[in-house]
């Protein structure tokens, strides 16, 4: 709360109406889908709704004073800034608020002076504390345990779905509250897919088998993935994943706070170039983990922005060939100014399984 | 798209920008998570990004043109807009663009004129046709069969999060392709919280266990609510849960497609007050449902709009008293003018399971 108060002064606001869930559930703890937060130097102020009556009391405590609303949160929230003494300028957060609500801080907000603003609760959230470093580490131990069980049971001839099934089933005996992303289960050719779902598609043997999917613990997530061979690998395959791993390894070892997000980003590429697969390659490095499973900061091409100490991020470089197959070897990574500290232990070598 | 145009041109519109991804999947079958889309009455243009590009050959075919951005989304839109012609006067969706994209129009999009649209795609998605339909009533027989198997299996001392672990096996196994929402298994008081998620807590005998969850097959959701009994029920558990399924029973028998989403609502409304618990029904009856889980109508006590043919529904009345437990009953509803299609069959019976 100090730091945010100190970004709205640096910011000459009053305060500011903040709309993004993750947002919320970061300075508030409620974890309900329906809410808004107006803060200000003096008052941090939560309205939901009736469903969320016990909820939000367990949850949030006495960090913040809780309005209920039977009806709209809009009208909730306009009475009680009404309330509120000293706001007259107040920020709202560009990218969470669509353009519907934007004409109701014109009409029915009138009375205040709106300022759009970017990613100031966003960057806060960049750099962890020890317990949010702590809840993505369980979540990662979570994930790599219910990743073993999986990996145990696959044999040819299941469909990706029933390995993501079965993966999901262990990753809920785990501990694990939620799923963060779609889990992504592409075998054969479809790994070269880098956002495929998991489909109908029998794994056979011989193929590439890339699972990549996460774990929540105590509302915070990871993000891990693995690109295993079902059967016995082909020294093409060996050659492809040794790529992978080891520009994963490279990058995971040298990223630290103060590089640029460029910088790190070419911490894995300038490898993957060198051996002849840049333009196999196509995504970025990896992405900030915390309450979303992607959040600031970037660790591409094109980002500029230096890294903080203590944010947590993913080191996931890929090579992908169309029809042939994909690999990616993911890990999750805490950032400080002289090492980096990879949470994820699950093996990197190329598994064979089945 | 012919309705679509016809759309366009009563709301003098030349051509119409969609951010909304469900909208751009019920156009283009696309169902990545990073698209834009541009219709006019003569072309349907859909621009994606490069990790897409075999997956959008794949579902898409040739319902639309496509363009693949290596980078950033709006410069393909602002390139490919360029090259449309007869374009002046372009709506854009007010509910699913954020002001930071609204500024964009304003700038980079300045040689258009800009429109605030709402629900111009969303009206048309209101009544499915005989193959949306049918998906949404395998996604039903799916979730069924996972209940099914997944109540056989409950015992005291399990926790929530084990059984929807459970649960979420036997959605993949019977054919999901995913959750379409964050499973609830709430048992015991947690009943009453209809919001809650699943949680560590161990299921006892003499609970009420809450099970609300979906399927989905060929990107149409189910949404199916059970609370069943662990052990044996109470005369009082007993008295509470048949006026909630009698509640369900009446409405799904009597809803029709010509009523306004609140006399729909009354329907199961009116019979829960006469029997005392109207204070007890804090939320609304119902939602359509469809490639999203929650969108149009709605059958609420606030909506004056009226129902369409061929809508598909929830009717999902409940009773929640804090600290004791709570019961919902909800099934999915084809409306039609002179009848309703239940979707799912499974008994509304107060089981007693474990």
């Amino acid at each position: 709360m100090a730091a945010l108060a100190a970004a709205l002064r640096a910011a000459h606001l009053d305060g500011l109406l903040i709309t993004s869930l993750p947002n919320i559930r970061y300075l508030t703890g409620f974890s309900g889908s329906s809410a808004m937060v107006v803060v200000s130097e003096r008052d941090l102020l939560l309205v939901t709704d009736f469903r969320y009556a016990t909820q939000v009391q367990e949850e949030v405590g006495d960090l913040a004073r809780v309005a209920i609303e039977a009806q709209s949160l809009w009208t909730g929230v306009w009475r009680q800034m009404a309330d509120m003494t000293g706001l007259d300028v107040v920020g709202f957060e560009s990218a969470y608020l669509v353009h519907r609500d934007f004409e109701r801080l014109l009409n029915a907000g009138a009375r205040w002076q709106w300022r759009a603003t970017t990613d100031l609760v966003e960057t806060l959230r960049e750099q962890k504390d020890a317990g949010e470093i702590e809840s993505i580490a369980s979540a990662a131990r979570v994930a790599e345990r219910a990743l073993e069980r999986t990996l145990a049971g696959v044999r040819a001839g299941q469909t990706e779905l029933e390995i993501a099934g079965a993966l999901e089933l262990a990753l809920r005996d785990a501990g694990s509250t939620g799923f963060p992303f779609e889990t992504i289960v592409a075998s054969g050719e479809r790994s070269a897919l880098p956002h495929a779902r998991a489909g109908t598609r029998q794994v056979r043997a011989g193929d590439f088998l890339l699972i990549d999917f996460g774990a929540i613990v105590d509302g915070y997530c990871s993000d891990i993935t693995r690109t295993v061979i079902v059967g016995r690998a082909t020294p093409e395959q060996r050659d492809v994943h040794d790529i992978v791993r080891t520009a994963n390894e490279r990058a995971s070892a040298l990223v630290r706070a103060g590089m640029t997000g460029k910088d790190a980003d070419a911490l894995a590429r300038r490898y993957i170039e060198e051996r002849g697969w840049g333009e196999a390659f196509g995504h970025s490095l990896g992405h900030g983990i915390g309450i979303e499973v992607h959040e600031a900061p970037r660790l591409a091409r094109t980002t500029e922005a230096v890294l903080p100490e203590r944010a947590v991020v993913t080191i996931e470089p890929g090579v992908y060939r169309a029809g042939w197959g994909g690999v990616r070897v993911e890990d999750d990574v805490v950032l400080g100014r002289d090492s980096a500290t990879i949470l994820t232990t699950f093996s990197r070598e190329l598994l064979e399984v089945g």
